[in-house]
């Protein structure tokens, strides 16, 4: 860690604050400039909280050598983590296909969506039971009831089933979902990290909507300094001054966090766009990138036609989709 | 509600629409133009996800004429709301100034500043107990101990305490803090504003990093729709691309906030700028915009000084911050 | 267009403004509810400036049912265009590849990297003469000297060129350049764009880092609007608040644009990305997501080797990337 | 300038790079630590260009210690400027009102403007002759004719002239204009500022709409390197994700900028916010920030009174505004 102080800095201060970070075991080298002088620390600045320093009168500016992040940063670790969901692996080039509706709304609804996303080549269904919303008078999801529904459809088709959880408490309904998915309003939930932490499933980890990812990978490091190491990130789209899009999908959020972390990423370009009609290309995109994923949202709904149009995708769509993302996977072996 | 059709939409397509508004109890006006098809709903839409109608393939574009929040809303309840925590009041020409620590360190700390910040004139003291940190790593508060010493401070002093909350669980240890803090993190954690919905206790809204005056009103409403009307906003900064100060504290929040809510309107020009040399510019300039309180970090260290510099005051900036502030109010009398 | 009125409205200003939209020659359906009242204009709004009414304050919202660009619009124009350079096409499922330097630096260095790119298939030589630079003190290009070099490469090598223009009186200079480029800090240099408009040239423009696609089309209609309807659209990166990466390339941006307009897209990797390692992931991306050409950046120097690692690919790297847009291409034909 | 390596920087890449930096008459401090190593550069690093050392592949990130701007900043030049335009005075202490209507529309409007913002107080007059308009089909402005009618409302009250320049080629046109804008959308149309600078004119420089402090300032360097030192920063808003407003004013900006610049600040809050009812108390909001004047959109229009609720406050409003302006300043004494 560098800390830069400022020209008009006292004798007096710098040495106070000289005498601080060596209170916390740091050694500090001193180097003079005409305008400025540079302290550099040495030793385990991970404990150092840099917005403190940084806001300090005296310092100009504060720039971290190493990342405080350290179970999730790949200089620790090179190796792609591999995260197995009973047969399903994802990351170090196995690529995973997560398909499902928006909301459970019936059993008919999940396990149709199931069987037909199944044959199209999906190897995870998702489907929000517990669902967080903006609004207290919108849907909140059948819950409990929806649950059940989906464990219904694993039954049915064998495949793994990936679900939202937005409170501690409610682990125990938990205990047979195989992906416990954390979402983008309670990325910085860090009582929902460390409750998630203490358990042994994988964690698809949401980046939140104005979080860097920096933040994203600390996160991370929340859920893994407790001791679970099966963290899955995932890209959705960040919040911009762009009102087209609902939200706009950082793509190259790919291939940076593969050069700061070993944990695998995939990218949900249904919530980030919006709209059925973008999702495809930005599916294409994400593989093209290298992502280690992809989480789609699938809906049938022959009745009423409603959803037809929206941010999710019919069962042929969804199957034309996959199959263009095999032939661009195959093109870039 | 108006919903915009696309040029292309079919009449099929139409008309499921238009008999998929009828089926939510809406009366469906249609007006026909020579691009576009405008739909108008009348009725109660409050329970319609406009996202959802927006995202449909052959939708243009949704806009809400009457806004999803009610209970909030000034066009339901066009009176301020005045919020009471014990004889201090905070909203409807009251001003409240509340003041403390970031973190609470020790009862030496937490007492002596209390004190100082009474004698200048702060109404109520604020300080952390369980704190959000972005790192596993960084220090997360003195938790239960830290509630114990706020509340030795207030049997001092007689100023109510406002601390923060980050877990429903913890509700118990909080009973007698006076105002309960929902951090900017939190402010779509929904099970947590539920959970403090069911409590009487006025609660300490603060604006998350990226969430519109919309959102951040749809937050309160979800306090309020469990029957706490105490609900008291904070803004604290919103991110943005300017790195200089830590966020970008966003005062036309005051006014755009107080035609469309009758809740208090609080500032925090500690945390937005993260710089001690901010805080009172930005403290004035909230109160010229006509803020109903403010929030401002005091610290006191004699001994280490570290702090001094960072977005702490010391306590005799506080008491010129606050002499400033009273010839402010004085003069827009 | 539609304009909400706020329910305090009174008569005499509705009146008003009813009558204000008819003398534009507008014709208004006027339809009341319980909280609002809403006006439907009909006949052409293109000249009614939204943001003046949406600022009246008896105006609760304006919504457009039509864009205000119509040169560039797709409604008006469904077949996509196509920009002929020399043989070269862009446009309607012509891909063009446009590479070379940042800056054009010596004869040696631009002829150089103009063969290389060639011999991997570029169809396009870029390069920068006259450099905006956001300080006074950084190199600002070769001006004069650099086109001619261009111009030299182009001799030898049959590419057409591509190159940015920053100032309408330096067009005299430019009257054998191939493409014109207008920078992202020029996008909303009007006065630019209308001199570049009077020219028959191919204008490559680039997106401003916060400008919206609405504003970069209606940039675009600056330019059609006097004459000139051979302009390519070039995505290069927004700005927000990440900071890993210089901006964030939006990629939806492809097929956002591709709805609205029938210009072509190109996508710009190396300056959105401001790293080399990131750019070939980013390109393919584009790609995949159908974009109809790339911009990157090569930059060959083996003496000093300084800018191996900069945004510029050296032209091995470039080599291998055209080959894999190829097979994308090719696999989803 | 510090530049921290990437821990697998080779010693050939590392050494090059040392090499690289000797070339530019720097000298080279090295420091290792146990994942990376630091250079400290010593010298005047002003023309090395940071974002490309920063793109290196081998480099983890680059601090500046000091500014790349040289005469803009404080630490060269600690006492504030004052502008002088006439005998108006604005800095050090001087403060400005600017006021008058966004674009000149006739000589009865632009005359009986200025006198009725005189009588309020205001120092300076300020009317749009040339608009830069999204869209080309938007009003550009009574132009040459503009300039005729500002300079007569000038002649009739004796209050100097503030209009917007968007083509240095109208210079001539411009030659009895007391202070030219420079608006946000030119702001980095670094040949306008060249040219701008060469004149002796007071410059209103208004902050881009997604330009940082910084850039702000290195346009301001823009201006000052041709050897024209009047340079007035203005700021107007910035581009963020809140819709409410028009954009975000960041009234942080006033210490921010006064902390390392010595020019006048001004705000212009009618175009930042969009909407007249918050014009006021952005207005008293960046006088208790200490801001050293305001720029007020006011319009007089009693015929259509369309533009009554518009961002343009009525002279009445605008009366109250400068009275409360006042009392503010005086309780500040």
């Amino acid at each position: 860690m560098i800390t830069i102080l400022k020209q008009d800095a006292t004798k007096q201060q710098r040495d106070n604050l000289i005498k601080w970070f060596e209170a916390q075991g740091l050694k500090v080298h001193i180097s003079e400039g005409e305008f400025q002088t540079v302290l550099g620390l040495v030793g385990d600045t991970s404990r150092i909280d840099d917005s403190l320093i940084d806001a300090l009168d005296i310092v100009e500016r504060v720039t971290r050598v190493t990342e405080s992040y350290k179970a999730a940063n790949r200089k620790f670790h090179p190796e792609d983590t591999v995260v197995s969901i009973g047969d399903v692996k994802i990351g170090g080039g196995n690529f995973a296909m997560i398909a499902g509706p928006c909301s459970v709304e019936s059993e008919a609804q999940i396990i149709e969506v199931a069987e037909s996303i199944k044959a199209s080549g999906a190897t995870l269904l998702r489907g929000g039971a517990f669902k967080p919303r903006t609004s207290p008078y919108d849907f909140q999801g059948m819950k409990a009831e929806g649950l059940e529904l989906l464990l219904e459809a694993k039954a049915k088709t064998g495949l793994p089933i990936v679900t939202e959880i937005m409170n501690a408490e409610h682990l125990p309904l938990f205990e047979d979902v195989d992906v416990l998915q954390v979402g983008a309003r309670n990325m910085q939930n860090f009582e929902l990290l460390k409750a998630v932490g203490k358990t042994k499933k994988p964690i698809l980890l949401k980046r939140g909507l104005a979080n860097t990812l920096k933040e994203l990978l600390m996160s991370a490091e929340y859920i893994m300094s407790e001791g679970n190491e099966n963290v899955i990130l995932c890209e959705r789209g960040i919040r911009t001054f762009e009102t087209y899009t609902r939200n706009t999908l950082d793509l190259s959020a790919i291939p940076a966090l593969r050069e700061h972390t070993h944990l695998p990423i995939v990218i949900d370009p249904s919530h980030a766009t919006g709209k059925a009609s973008l999702v495809e290309p930005m599916a294409l995109a994400a593989v093209a990138a290298g992502a280690d994923g992809l989480m789609i949202e699938v809906h049938n709904d022959p009745e009423a036609a409603l959803c037809d149009g929206a941010q999710s995708l019919r069962p042929e769509q969804f199957a034309q989709l996959a199959d263009k993302v095999r032939k661009i996977r195959e093109a870039l072996v």
